[in-house]
C-alpha cells in the first residue's frame, strides 16, 4: 500500500515534470515575438511576401506624400500606411560603378543581391546572369508576381524576371518574361510583346509573338484589355499575363479610373491570384511612375503616386492583417529621383494645399505655340488661377525658349520641355519645394516593413542586403558569391 | 510512516513545484534579448544612455559623410559608426505652426515630447514651461550632461536645459543653465555668461556672474579655458562648466587641434566625469555646426563636421562595448538644412573627391574686395587649382555684386555672402551635388541606435515620441498631457 502509492506519486511527479520540461521547451521553440518598434512580432519563415519599391522613393517623397494625404483628407494626423509599418531601416543604393544608382542597377540589387553597373539587368558587372528573388521563390514552389505601373519590360521590373547586359534591349528582356514561369504578371508595356506586324502597335523588330507563348503556357492573358482584367475572377491555378497599356500605365492624376485599374486594384488582384488554394507566394509591386514625377520635378505628380502607391500597400496589409502570422511586406525605394528638398524660401513653410486643384500631370499640359490655350489649361487642369506676373513672365520666357527649339536649363533631360519645366518650377515655389537635379540623387532610401521576420530587415543596410535577408527568411538560395 | 512518507513526498513535490515555477518566473522577467536587424540586443531600463543630435542631419548628410569617410580612407567598404547601429527609424520633424521646423521647435520636441512653435525652448505654444528629459533624469538621479558645439544657450541645448519663449532671450536661458544643477556643461559660448563689464567680453546686459554661480555650487569652470579643460582628470563627483569660446566652437575644419578640443575629445571627457562612482547617467551631444555648414551650402564643411559628429559618437560606442548590458545610444537629427541632394547633372556621379583638399570652411575665406587675395586663398585654402573661365566668371560677377553691396540670390540669409555663396555653389558642382534652400527642410530624419531598449526606437515615428520613448525606458515622467 505504502509502495504503491509512493509509486503512484512518484508517477505523478515525473508526470509533472515532464509536462513542466515540455512546457518549457515549448516556450523556447515556439515562434518568437519579438518587438518592432513598440509592437510585437513573429520570427519565421513567412509564407506570403511582399516586396514593395517606390521607384525614386526616398524620405522626401514619402513626407510629401503623407502632408498631402493630410492636406486632401482634412486630417493633421493622417499617416501613410507604409510609415506606420513597426520595423525601419535605411538603404545605401550606390551602383557597382558610380555613386547614384539607376533602376537598373538599384533593382538588380534589390533582387539579386548583386551590385552591378548602371543599365545592368540581372547581370553583375562581367556579364554572368545572377537568380533573382523571384526565380528563387518560383523554383521554391511559391506563387509569384510580378506587378508594375511600367512597362513590364522596364528596369525595375525586368530586374526581378530577366537577365540582360542593358536594360535598353526591351525586346529580349520580354523574351525572358514570357519564359520566367512567374505567376502573375501585370503592368504595362503589350508593345514589346506583340509581333511586329500583328493587330497592336508593336516595337519589336520581328515576328516573335509572345502572347501566344503566355497563351500557350495556359496564361490568362489581358493584352490591351483592362476592362477584361477588372472583370476576371481568379481561379484556382490561374497564371496571368495582363500588359494593360502599350506603354507605361499613366500618372495615377491622368489614370481614367473608368478605364484603367488603379495599382491597388491591380495588387489586390495580384493578391486574390496567387493566394488561391493557399499558396504560398511572393510579389513584387513596383510604384514606378513616382520617379517620372521626380525627373519631372512635379511635386502634384509626385505626391499622387505615392498616395496610389500607399494605397496598394494597404491592400496588402489588409491582407497581412488577415494572416498577421504567415505574412511579411516589406517597402522600400530603389533611389531618389529630383533631390527633393521640403524648404525653399527662408520662411519655413510648405503649402502643400496649393497640389489639391490639380487635375493632371504636366504630360497633359502640351503647350504646342498656342498660348492662351496653355494658359487656359493652366487654370483649368492645374489649379492656377491666380499667376502672378513674374510667374507668367517665368512661363513665357520659357515659350519664348519653345518656340525658338531651345533647353531652358542646363542638364534638362530630353523629356522635360522648357514649358512643363517653368510650370514645375512655378508650382514648387508656390509649394516652397524645390529639387536639386532633374536625374536621380545618391541619397539613403528609407525602407519599413511589417509581418513575419519584418525586424531582419531593420537598420542601416545596403540595398544588396535585402535580397540577401529576403533570401535568408524564404529559406532560398540566390547566386553565391564566387 | 506512511503520513509522514506522504507529507516528505509532498514537501519535495512542492519544493520542486515552487523551484520550476521560479525558474519560469525568472525567465519571463529577466532581460530578454531581442534582435534589433540581424543583432541579438538587451530590454530592460538603460544605465547609461547618450542622446546624439546632428542639427541639420538627415540621410543626404549622413551618406555625404560616409562617402567622404571612404575618399579619404580609401576604404570602399568604410561606415560612420552612426551607420552601422542596428536598429533604425525615421522621425518626423514639424512644428507646431509650420512644416518646416527649426531647432528650437524640434530640440524642444526631442527634450519634452511636445509639439511647439518655431522658436520656443521647453515651452508648449501657450507658454506653458514642459519639463525636460535631462531635468526628468537629473530628478531620478542620474547624473546628466549636455554637450554641444554651439553656444550653450542655443537653441538645441537650450531646449534640454531652459524654458522660454524664445531662442532669442540668451541671457535669460544662460539663467536657467546656471540653475540647471546639470552636472556636466561644454561647449561654446560663454558670453552670455560673464557679467558685462568683467575681463572677459560679454554679451549680457547686466552685472550676472553666472560663472561665479556655477562655482558657487562647486563647478569647475573652464571658461575660456580649453588647455585646462584638456587637462582636467575628472574626479569623483565633479561637476563641470565648460564653455570654451566666446561664440560657437568652431566648425571642424578650421579648428586648431593644438588650441581646441574635438567634439569626441569633450564627449570623452564627458563620458569619464559622468560615469565616475558608476553613476547611471544621461548625456546628450549635439553635432550643432552640421547645421551651419548646411545653411552655407558648403559640401566640405558639411563633410568634416559629419565626420567630427560621428568621431564623437565612435567614444560613446566604444563605451557601450564595455558596458553593452547597460548602455542605450541614440542618435537622430532634429531636421535637415539645405536641401541637400547628392546629384546635379544627369551624369550619376559623385566627385567626393573634390572636396580632400579642402583645408578650411568658406568663414576663413573672406573677400574684403581684394580679389588677388581670394583667388589665392582658393588656390591654397581651398584646393581650387584648376579654376574654369566659367567658374571664374561665377565668382566674379558675385563680386561685382558684393562691391556694390548687393546679394546675389533671393532668400539668402543674412550670414552669407554673395562671394561666400558663389564658391560654395561653384564646389558643389564639382561635386555634383546641389542644394534647395539656404534653409531647412521638412523631410524625416534617420535615427539610429543600439543597446539596451534600442528596439524601442526604431520605426517611423514622430520626433516627439523619441522623448516620450526616452522617458519609458528611464522610467521617469515628462510632463503630462492636460
Amino acid at each position: 500500500m505504502f509502495n504503491k502509492n509512493l509509486k503512484r506519486i512518484s508517477l505523478l511527479l515525473v508526470l509533472i515534470l515532464v509536462a513542466f520540461s515540455f512546457s518549457i521547451y515549448a516556450m523556447s521553440s515556439a515562434p518568437v515575438e519579438e518587438k518592432e518598434g513598440n509592437k510585437v512580432v513573429e520570427q519565421g519563415t513567412p509564407k506570403y511576401v511582399f516586396l514593395f519599391i517606390g521607384d525614386g522613393m526616398a524620405s522626401s517623397q514619402r513626407m510629401l506624400g503623407e502632408y498631402f494625404l493630410r492636406a486632401k483628407t482634412g486630417d493633421q494626423n493622417a499617416k501613410l500606411t507604409m510609415n506606420q509599418f513597426p520595423v525601419a531601416g535605411m538603404n545605401s543604393t550606390y551602383a557597382a560603378n558610380t555613386l547614384v544608382t539607376d533602376s537598373a542597377a538599384s533593382a538588380t540589387a534589390l533582387a539579386t543581391g548583386y551590385k552591378t553597373n548602371k543599365g545592368m539587368i540581372g547581370q553583375v558587372p562581367d556579364g554572368t546572369a545572377v537568380k533573382t528573388i523571384v526565380e528563387a521563390a518560383r523554383d521554391k514552389g511559391m506563387a509569384t508576381g510580378v506587378i508594375s505601373t511600367m512597362r513590364l519590360t522596364h528596369a525595375t521590373p525586368a530586374s526581378f524576371l530577366a537577365h540582360n547586359e542593358s536594360r535598353y534591349n526591351p525586346n529580349q528582356i520580354a523574351e525572358d518574361i514570357a519564359a520566367s514561369d512567374v505567376d502573375f504578371l501585370a503592368g504595362g508595356g503589350y508593345r514589346y510583346f506583340v509581333p511586329k506586324d500583328g493587330e497592336l502597335k508593336s516595337k519589336r523588330k520581328d515576328d516573335k509573338d509572345l502572347v501566344k507563348v503566355f497563351e500557350d503556357k495556359g496564361y490568362k492573358s489581358f493584352v490591351n484589355d483592362p476592362a477584361g482584367f477588372r472583370d476576371y475572377k481568379p481561379e484556382s491555378g490561374d497564371k496571368v499575363f495582363a500588359p494593360l497599356t502599350y506603354s507605361h500605365l499613366p500618372y495615377e492624376l491622368d489614370r481614367d479610373p473608368k478605364k484603367l485599374p488603379s495599382l491597388a486594384e491591380i495588387t489586390q488582384k495580384g493578391i486574390e491570384t496567387l493566394s488561391k488554394k493557399d499558396n504560398a507566394f511572393f510579389m513584387m509591386v513596383e510604384g514606378g511612375r513616382i520617379d517620372y514625377a521626380g525627373h519631372a520635378n512635379s511635386p502634384a505628380t509626385v505626391a499622387n503616386d505615392m498616395l496610389a502607391f500607399d494605397q496598394a500597400i494597404a491592400k496588402a496589409y489588409e491582407f497581412y492583417k488577415n494572416h498577421p502570422k504567415e505574412t511579411l511586406i516589406v517597402v522600400t525605394g530603389d533611389h531618389e529621383t529630383g533631390g527633393l528638398g521640403l524648404g525653399f524660401k527662408n520662411d519655413y513653410f510648405l503649402n502643400v494645399d496649393e497640389l489639391l486643384p490639380i487635375k493632371s500631370s504636366l504630360d497633359k499640359i502640351n503647350y504646342s505655340g498656342d498660348r492662351k490655350a496653355l494658359f487656359t489649361a493652366l487654370k483649368e487642369e492645374y489649379g492656377l488661377t491666380d499667376l502672378s506676373d513674374k510667374e507668367i513672365a517665368k512661363i513665357k520666357q520659357a515659350m519664348n525658349l519653345e518656340d525658338a527649339g531651345k533647353k531652358p536649363v542646363e542638364y534638362m533631360p530630353g523629356f522635360m520641355s522648357p514649358v512643363d519645366a517653368a510650370i514645375a518650377n512655378v508650382l514648387s515655389e508656390r509649394v516652397n519645394l524645390f529639387w536639386t537635379t532633374y536625374a536621380h540623387s545618391g541619397t539613403t532610401v528609407p525602407l519599413t516593413a511589417v509581418g513575419v521576420s519584418a525586424t531582419n530587415f531593420g537598420g542601416y543596410k545596403d540595398n544588396t542586403e535585402i535580397a540577401k535577408t529576403l533570401a535568408e527568411v524564404l529559406g532560398v538560395k540566390l547566386t553565391e558569391a564566387k
